[in-house]
């Protein structure tokens, strides 16, 4: 390991760096030392590499985990401004240390940093090395919510992880430090000691106190304007949080504040920094702005040549997999759009992309432009001439600016006038001319999700744009775009010799492409992976589940260039460990494939790597790592076993929800007696209500088991396993999975009874609580998911219209739960809760596709929103009725004569018209019962229509006698005192044809 | 820069080192970090290398000094256990980072380490690069109080000193830290901004709140033992007590407990760490111990060979200056102790030494031991033979002990009586054996002032003894002394090259060492550097002073094994630079011998090199390191300058004395009241008290001016300085000066009278304040200096009978100046300073070699030390006269008889023989006064001794009448009273012959 710190020290300072030592105080990353934090800021250029040892309280294991040390060691490296070939510079630094990458498979894959404490973040890739994350690669984009220009890359090495690869270790500890000499020989014994401070031993009131004293300390600081101290106390400020955070001494609000006066003790830092070096007017000088190359001159061609087909590739550093299908879209959008304003004719175009590349291909395009005739049009005739047939001043002045002559006037009629006008033939551009400025609009327009910035001064995209490669036919389209130009050679595989490649020609780009095995079309190689992990898992007697890893597979297809499929295996043993685990660590952290025989998850998986590669070195690493991750696994799972959910449960009192809601235990027992209320109130089956009260009494206990804790996505997934295990029954151990639904908007809802009271409860709970103590979503924070949890809500009820669970009970129980806590929910903040939720129901039924106006409509029904959902569906049938222009007018109009405080009464009286309508009034209202839904309504409404027109035809029904008024409005009181219970008919006006 | 350190890093990992990273927290040296702190101690052997990043708040100088930073690097090394070539290493390592060793003048001077905070010692020494110290090199000994075993070596280059030398630049920020990167661009911002925060920013009250905090933890750790974190919390401790420090905000007594806790701290942690380790049964394993080598045969030798020369070196690692003369002895008394208890004869010893070798010659040495007859005495001749004749028991029993037959039986007498007896020759061991086992216990029996332990098992001394060689002309005598084997090699200097030279004879020696320009001999070595000095002075026109420098040339001598003295010079602009200051820098700091041009202090100076040079290389690095102090001293010196006196004085109030003792302006405020007092007791000249005035009134302020902080020693000859050309007249500013007189025990006194008055009241002033507040020496600790301070009070006492200022007086003057701030003294307070005095002054006289007897005779004159003195010359010289016998029994008869309570009284009554002698007592008594001293006492003693004889002769004093028996007894008590008013009489009984 030492070695390895040596060579990539040599390494680096061979290329430009200053070596510099790690900061003397403890840091969570290198990239907090001032060395990154502070010098990516303002303008001075700044090379450096040093190891960081990095020190996360959080991460505390006792030595014991194989991968997690509470001080593992960085090796940083930041590059300002990012040189052009960053990527090149740091494969060669994996060279250094002895990774053969002709053997190994090294990938960039997306992965975005940000460092809310530090107010930084930045967008770039974790490096995989067979699978293994060794390095954090980031173009930096902002610090302390400082723009950064120019822009730094920073490079993030793993130290222990390359070396567990390289040596092929299982654990840290075996690690071989220097010679004869282990890492756990070394470390070991401060790593359990280190632990043991941190998760056990660390004092909370003098940890609070220290935190308190260096955050005053770095503020006076700031305020002397002595950026560099009191950046160092900032330092330890968040040191000190960290290790409040690891004794389980913070709760959300807490961490909400230490968060904001971190950030904002780092965001004055950094302004103070950029000041302090301005006035020092930047020793280190300032980093040159790369200049804009000079646009290269369009190649003649000669227009009679044949029309032929065009290549267009724009090069990339490795896209984010989510981009590369968008960034074929955009720039065959792109393309389309900005030939279409040129007169460049092609028979088709096609667009391809790998993470690496985007390649347009045009058929069949000219040399040239088709020409252009322009009509200038000028004077009437008559206004052109004289009497004497002489030019008048008027037809003077259009020649002048036509730069005509008399002889070339032309007539031409304009809506049967005549005018004379000049007619011109504007002639084509050449082909190389229209597309260099048509590719660099391309290039220009490309936006993606998120962009970045790099050393170009005028570019932005998702990622660096590296080269730009154009051909028509065999002659080169020259064309730059800010400091990139074009030329006639494209960039193969990073491992391949040589990696760049002169292309003569389309046909000579696609030999090279497949003498590399990338495969552009990304259908065809989301075929070749399936095909192939087909075939490996047959191999095993398994298959894969490509529809429903359908998902992963597009993933995968857009994680490679020239994929390899390999099988793969791992000891049996660890399927011992339930499934859903092995599946979640294959799948979503190493992209796996798993292979399944006889619908049981097997010990095979395919890895997909990239390009050539050597099977075994390949192979063998993505093993080592996965047999790492299970180690994890079943470490966790045999050491949460030897607890029992009613353990776990206790343990919950450690951890905090927020400070005023409590810890998670509390919230339990408040989900128990909330759910047990719900139960009670839809009157449950005996059996339902039990399984209701047993889940209850162990609800949320996994949160407390290592597992959850490792792996959070798995919550309700392990606390089943753990609960069936421990001796619950299969109802209880599922509705205690089930509480935990829907995990996100749109996913999978409890499909159990007490699985939906349990969820319900759970939600009821929280949104309350979070509303009592003041938290909201704003914008687009939402840091406690109010959002998420608003939706969980509004799809259980929906999906459950038989739990006659209203959101009005759901809040006032959970309010009272609450309130036995000492949290008093006010009316105020009851209100608030029915807003979030009537806000995400609209929206969910918005994004669902009713109409606005419906949805409006049916909000007076929001209490119950399965009865709400009934209602717009009856609403949306019966606007596709026949007769609902004139039964929906007929309702308006009495809807909107009829004052909100008439109470509907039929007495009976009146003449001869009114009493016939009142008898209808009653058979309408007599067929209605308060229970009934706006179905029944509006079939009662279809048989009283007819009647209510004729009535208003028939008398008037503001008569000027006040007791026939009164009679007349009591009547259609009665109507509109039912049509108003059920809904905002006024909102659907919109509708009406 | 970083080159540099990658190179060090890289040789040590070649050498076996493992690198690891500096510590993440501010420590003050590498030392501090755990990788050393906790490493060295147990058996685990533990090889590092490491950058550390040393904070040492005290040195911040907004980055303006060129030497000095509030962060400077050092690059640690730890060899545990010393490999027996630990120099040999270093040196290589130079060589690694480009050291020509060559061309430079590499030596280890004696330096010895202690961290009080640590609880750590070690010697060892500092390594000049041409009288730059680049290195720091121990044998560490101690740490947190515990014995280190096996015994680690530590090397702590100053990375920024030895860029300095080798880059040839002056002030660190012209470093250059990596191409086209300065270190000023690089680290000055921070250096200005955190002496700032250290010097004038860190708010004090978080720095004790922060120092409280971190000790608490530390102190709980340890109970929960956990000394990983525990010590970490002990380092935080120890840097906040540092930043306070540099804040000015630390007091003596507050200093005093900070340090015993950091103390008691690093001790737990120290214990707890070798507890735990023992604990974990060592993971690292434990260091073999060296084994003791095999005793080697001795060289068998013919009887028969002339006597030859013999030739003993010890060679050693290079000794302190102070021990070079001491081993010579040692060895020269050793070995005539251990000859004299063999029967090998010579004729002639001489032992040489140089700082890394001693050299014994012994003339003439026989081949083989002389022959010893020896007889063994049997029973009385009588006895051994029956009447027969025939041996008896006793004769057969004799006989059978001693191997005997009755034919060897000779006759001895005993005391006159006839004894058998047997005689036996015993013959004499070869020159080799005898040699090789007195030369053992030569080497076994060495032993220095401080003696360290290295990997050597058995062997202690001031520095490791690395070889042996010992010939008896050209036959090797060899031996072994526990792991050391004695070789027919010696080494020479360390450059050379080979470095290890065979010797085959005495003669070869000689030429070897000859041809190093090695000389053996201490006397010529010194000669030599002298008349090279005096050659080098005389040829710029100057001295140098042989006198004057003696000792340092002494040191010189001690410094080297072949002397090469050079002239150096320096900028002529430092001669503006008062010359005590410069003087002081060349000749403490560097060891140059100054040059004086008429009187004058001249801009040349002397080095003495050590081995072959290049001496414009060596020159050159002399006169850089040199100019860099003399920037210092001048920066100082004109920053001072800016100030006056009184300016300085009132900066006192920033330095503490003692908490309860105030400030030094307080001090210094107390001091001019209590000055003069005494000018008005001793009642002074009207112009001396003027001057006392004048110079109490700014008394101590050069304790504020920036150089006296830097240099201590220079106290008080700044001042006068300072106040010269503040425009003080000069008896002002030579009192200011004196006022610092004596330095130290039997340094120069005050030579003026306001001197002397004002270095009383300064004394007196910080003794009685000491004392009141429970200060005192203990044993070996008295870090207050109190033994200092009271013999400098006896010494100005002692040599200024004419000031009439008591002990008493002193005591009770200061005291009253302390209670007025607040500060009780109270009687036992005064009595306890007064017992320290009269300690002080005992061992004074004692150690001048006056009888304890008879200072304890002249103890009552106490409170005035020159009466005592005189008393004690006094009664030196009656104890040498004639009569002195009968005077004293006379004298002791009279007071022994005397009741101390009786009142002398001559009545006239009493019979002829009482009336005698009272007149002859008037007569005595009439001739002495109050203030007579005890030679007028003694004169008239001699007369009145035959008249006390016959007196006691003639009566019975003692009469049964009870009125005669009073009238005698208060004739002897007139006698008695003024004795016992004088000495102590009784204590001189012993030196009756």
């Amino acid at each position: 390991m030492q070695d390895a710190i040596l060579k990539l020290q040599e390494y680096w300072a061979g290329v430009g760096c200053m070596v510099m030592q790690p900061l003397n105080a403890e840091v969570g990353a290198g990239t907090a030392n001032p060395s990154t934090a502070l010098r990516v800021l303002g303008p001075e250029p700044w090379s450096v590499a040093y190891v960081e040892p990095s020190v996360r309280p959080d991460d505390s294991r006792y030595g014991l985990n194989p991968n997690r040390l509470q001080t593992h060691h960085q090796f940083q490296v930041i590059l300002k401004p990012e040189p052009g070939n960053p990527q090149e510079l740091y494969l060669k630094s994996l060279e250094a240390i002895g990774v053969d990458l002709q053997a190994h498979d090294v990938r960039f894959v997306e992965d975005n940093w940000a460092s809310p404490a530090l107010g930084a973040w930045g967008l770039g890739w974790e490096v995989w090395l067979d699978g293994m994350e060794i390095t954090q690669f980031t173009y930096f984009q902002q610090l302390g919510g400082i723009n950064l220009s120019p822009i730094p890359v920073e490079i993030t090495y793993g130290l222990e992880r390359i070396l567990m690869a390289l040596q092929g270790v299982d654990h840290f500890r075996d690690i071989e430090y220097s010679s004869g000499v282990s890492y756990g020989e070394i470390f070991g014994q401060s790593e359990y000691e280190m632990s043991r401070y941190y998760l056990d031993d660390a004092d909370i009131e003098t940890s609070r106190q220290l935190f308190d004293a260096y955050a005053l300390e770095a503020r006076r600081l700031v305020e002397n304007r002595l950026p560099v101290p009191a950046y160092s106390f900032a330092l330890k400020c968040s040191h000190a949080f960290n290790v409040l955070d690891a004794r389980g001494a913070v709760s959300t609000t807490e961490r909400t504040k230490a968060f904001a006066l971190m950030r904002n003790l780092v965001r004055d830092c950094a302004r103070l920094w950029v000041e302090i070096r301005d006035e020092l007017d930047h020793p280190l000088g300032e980093s040159p702005v790369p200049h804009a190359a000079a646009h290269a001159d369009a190649v003649p061609v000669d227009p009679e040549t044949a029309p032929a087909d065009v290549l267009f590739e724009i090069g990339l550093e490795e896209l984010p997999s989510s981009e590369v299908s968008a960034i074929a879209e955009s720039v065959r959008h792109l393309l389309e759009g900005a030939l279409a304003a040129t007169r460049l004719g092609f028979e088709d175009l096609r667009v391809d992309s790998t993470p690496r590349r985007v390649v347009a291909r045009l058929t069949a395009v000219p040399a040239i432009e088709s020409e252009l005739e322009h009509v200038a049009r000028g004077p009437r005739w008559t206004a052109a001439f004289d009497a004497d047939g002489a030019p008048t001043n008027a037809l003077n002045g259009f020649l002048r600016k036509n730069e005509a002559t008399v002889d070339e006037i032309v007539e031409v009629d304009v809506n049967g006038v005549r005018h004379v006008a000049v007619k011109r033939t504007l002639p084509g551009r050449s082909v190389t001319e229209v597309l260099s400025s048509v590719f660099e609009q391309v290039v220009r327009g490309l936006r993606a999700d998120k962009n970045i910035r790099w050393s170009d001064p005028e570019l932005s995209y998702a990622r660096p744009i590296r080269w730009l490669l154009a051909l028509w036919g065999s002659v080169e389209i020259a064309f730059t775009v800010s400091t990139v130009t074009s030329a006639h050679s494209t960039r193969v595989l990073r491992t391949s010799e040589p990696p760049v490649r002169d292309v003569g020609s389309l046909e000579e780009f696609d030999r090279i492409l497949r003498e590399e095995n990338i495969i552009l079309d990304r259908e065809e190689r989301r075929a070749l992976i399936v095909t192939a992990a087909e075939r490996l898992a047959a191999s095993v007697g398994g298959v894969i589940d490509v529809d429903g890893d359908s998902g992963l597979i597009d993933e995968i297809t857009d994680l490679v260039e020239a994929p390899g499929p390999i099988l793969g295996s791992f000891s049996a043993e660890y399927l011992q460990v339930p499934s859903s685990v092995l599946t979640t660590v294959m799948k979503k952290h190493q992209r796996y494939l798993p292979i399944w025989v006889d619908g049981a998850l097997s010990n095979s998986f395919i890895i997909v790597a990239n390009g050539p590669f050597d099977e075994a070195v390949v192979r063998g690493g993505n093993e080592n790592v996965l047999r790492a991750r299970f180690e994890d696994a079943k470490f966790f799972w045999r050491a949460d076993l030897e607890k029992t959910p009613a353990e776990f449960r206790l343990m919950l009192d450690k951890l905090l929800v927020e400070d005023r809601l409590g810890s998670f235990l509390d919230r339990s027992r408040r989900i128990e007696a909330l759910a047990t209320e719900f139960a009670e109130l839809a009157e449950l089956a005996a059996e339902d209500r039990a399984v209701v009260r047993e889940a209850g009494a162990v609800a949320k206990f996994d949160l407390a088991s290592q597992l959850v804790i490792e792996f959070s996505g798995l919550a309700g997934t392990m606390a089943k396993e753990y609960a069936l295990r421990a001796g619950l029954d299969e109802a209880t151990s599922t509705a205690i999975e089930e509480m935990e639904r829907p995990r996100f908007s749109g996913a999978v809802l409890p499909e159990t009874t007490p699985g939906a009271v349990l969820s319900l409860a759970d939600r009821f709970d929280l949104l309350t609580g979070l509303t009592a103590v003041g938290i909201s979503s704003t914008g687009s924070s939402d840091p406690f998911g109010i959002r998420r949890i608003a939706g969980g809500i509004i799809g259980v009820l929906r999906s459950r219209p038989d739990l006659s669970i209203s959101i009005g009970t759901g809040i006032a129980r959970a309010a009272s739960g609450l309130s036995l806590q000492g949290l008093e929910v006010t009316d105020s903040v009851r209100a608030a809760v029915v807003d979030v939720l009537e806000k995400r129901y609209s929206q969910q039924l918005v994004s669902e596709g009713h109409d606005v106006a419906i949805v409006r409509a049916a909000l007076p029904l929001i209490d119950s929103p399965s009865a709400a959902d009934h209602a717009i569906e009856t609403i949306e049938t019966w606007l596709g009725s026949e007769n609902f222009t004139a039964e929906f007018e007929a309702l308006l109009r009495v809807v909107n004569i009829t004052p909100a405080d008439i109470v509907g009464e039929i007495d009976g009286g009146g003449g001869t018209e009114d009493v016939a309508f009142a008898e209808h009034v009653r058979v309408f209202d007599s067929a209605l019962t308060e229970n009934d839904g706006i179905d029944v309504f509006l079939t009662e409404l279809r048989r009283l229509a007819p009647h209510i027109d004729r009535f208003f035809n028939d008398v008037r029904v503001l008569d000027d006698d006040p007791a026939v008024r009164q009679t007349r409005l009591g009547l259609l009181g009665v109507i509109a005192g039912r049509a108003r219970a059920l809904a905002e008919w006024a909102e659907l006006k919109p509708l009406l044809p």
